[in-house]
């Protein structure tokens, strides 16, 4: 059984295929495992094979082609009927003579499709080169066209059952961060800590049992504060020394990060002190701002203008739009709020800002994950936006 | 400071200079994060947005290119040199009029090697079709050639420090399949059980730090057996069900896999029981066949001789090569234990022999994670070879 009702799903595909037939494409191969999700609810681990979920204008259901072992997990999992579950044999598994793309050109000619405009998720990881060459090479009368994130952008206005999904995330983050901040302490092992932390994602709450993250947990102690997406090792936590955290509360693929700053001592250094300062000033004024009708950019501007008193530079974008995902990026790669991105805001879009520092002399990491209301926005979970001390 | 000293990684480099020579190729780009890793320790969860490693015959060390905010990532946790770490700006990240491509391009024009032959992972997910699409038209002089698996390749005889690290992976696995037998019962939260094996997982021992594994705790409840690749849920086990189990023990990125299967109740039904008998048994044959000189193929048939007198047919492959890796998968794609591979089997070679059955009625899994010794093989762990009843 799907995680949403049949004719959610429906909607989803309808909306892809108005951005299909708006793009002048006929049938979309889609490859990414968030784009195969939100169109089916297919929810399996077997991303490290070639599979696929193809829509069709003149077919009413998507059609899930994958590994014949999977096909079971796709019954399971999605709304399809079992007559558009299509399945490789084993052979086609990183064979060195024929490709698993072969079997969906078969499956695109069985259909009549093969002198069609397909679209094509050209830079998504899932999508390799190969599995272009090989589709071109069998399909020669078939038109390629680029839609790499046409699915993306419809996802990124939630629906009602989404953003209940996302608050529940929300819920998540909160035990999430809680965790963190509990569990790692001058002494402590950071595999520990990352042990208590993942422990903490996957159980979720009482209520609404937790998922694996698209991005495990990204902790950073240490001289190790300079970057951004390092892990844990074996060793321990120092005293005096800061710790990084994003992590995120994910309910059934869908994301609420949480990125939050520690500091092993009751003293941080004047400079991250400062730098904390700044940037929570300017978080906050960066979401009053936020409402319908205004661009990404000027979500951005706003955020430059509130820190521009002080010695900052971030060079990197203030956020992106989340929803559902798996590994590994969180990320729904449709809005970034950075100069250039001219994308309206507008009610129930969802977007994570995270105004990292990552100098060589200070890291601070902090964020907010929120929903666009009818007249402004509203965090998926409530948490202090402070420098923790312990 | 990356796992191991440099004069490792230097050894690894020159091998792959060796392997590029005999296909011809000058300068490689290598984009799969485990490659990236094997080749300069580079350990951060960056593979989101492009990145690579390239190495060129003429160029001492490799050189890493990847997002100026994981540029420090890169000097925290690689051997190489700062002078041999490219960072490009954020804009280049998910943008509509640039990609990260063109900046590897034009350090590759600056290093003199835009006419040379360039070998590419064209089969690997962390290598789409617009990242060829990119090179292809900022170096109209090159001459690009398929490098899918060649540090794979590389790859797959163990050094010492390698095989040390796999068998820490496997104490680390004894932990992790302990911890889920223990958890799963009749009446326990799916997400709760994955919730204790997640955290063994990280917490590896108290002498060895656990890792992230390159595929999430992997349970299989009930009408799931039929299948081999979903996850949890929020549902509770019932009694007189079977649970699948695929997990691995990871240390520093080496993976030992351990897959078991339980039954939550006395009497696992009469199919199961011979079918795990018939897969048991077929599995130790085949483990005492294993030695240097045997091929890929002859195992596989070695197994499917053994199980021939059962009803049992086992389409998928029954196994293949492992060691260091990220998501989304722990298998190396080199050696598939299958008809028609003709690998020669050698010493210091790891493989994971896993013969699951998923059929409509009946799923059973079981598995071995070996290590190829001089006269036969050894296990990374010891762990009953049972159903577990409780």
């Amino acid at each position: 059984m799907p995680v949403f009702a049949k004719k959610e799903y429906q909607t989803r595909v309808s909306n892809t295929k108005r951005a299909m037939e708006a793009r002048g494409i006929d049938l979309l191969l889609v490859s990414q495992p968030a784009n195969m999700n939100y169109l089916t609810g297919y929810d399996g681990w077997s991303f490290y094979v070639h599979q696929c979920v193809l829509i069709s204008l003149d077919h009413e259901e998507p059609i899930w082609i994958g590994r014949n072992m999977d096909g079971n997990g796709c019954e399971i999992t999605s709304f399809l009927d079992n007559k558009n579950i299509y399945r490789y044999q084993d052979d086609y598994v990183q064979s060195l003579v024929k490709h698993p793309m072969n079997f969906v050109a078969d499956v695109i000619k069985g259909k009549g499709w093969a002198n069609k405009n397909i679209g094509l998720e050209m830079d998504q990881f899932y999508f390799t080169h190969r599995a272009y060459v090989e589709l071109e090479k069998d399909l020669p009368d078939a038109t390629f066209k680029d839609a790499n994130v046409l699915v993306n952008w419809v996802r990124v206005i939630k629906s009602p059952g989404e953003l209940e999904f996302m608050r529940r995330a929300g819920k998540i983050a909160v035990e999430v961060i809680d965790t963190a901040i509990n569990s790692i302490d001058v002494g402590v092992r950071e595999c520990d800590a990352a042990a208590a932390i993942a422990k903490s994602q996957y159980t979720g709450t009482l209520e609404f049992g937790g998922d694996y993250p698209s991005i495990v947990p990204l902790m950073m102690a240490g001289e190790a504060t300079k970057t951004p997406h390092l892990t844990w090792s074996d060793k321990t936590f120092k005293a005096d020394e800061a710790v990084l955290l994003e992590l995120s509360g994910v309910y059934k693929h869908y994301h609420a990060p949480v990125a939050r700053t520690i500091f092993l001592g009751k003293n941080p250094p004047r400079l991250m002190v400062d730098t904390g300062k700044v940037v929570i000033e300017g978080l906050e004024k960066t979401l009053d701002f936020i409402k319908p009708g205004v661009t990404a950019e000027e979500v951005e501007a706003k955020w430059r203008e509130a820190i521009s008193g002080s010695t900052i530079v971030k060079e990197s974008r203030l956020g992106y739009s989340i929803g559902v995902n798996y590994p590994p990026d969180w990320g729904e790669q449709t809005i970034s709020l950075r100069p250039g991105d001219k994308t309206v805001i507008k009610e129930n879009m969802v977007l994570h800002l995270i105004p990292g520092i990552w100098y060589e002399d200070v890291g601070f990491e902090i964020d907010a994950s929120i929903q666009i209301t009818g007249t402004g926005c509203e965090e998926l979970y409530k948490y202090p936006l402070n420098i923790f001390t312990k």
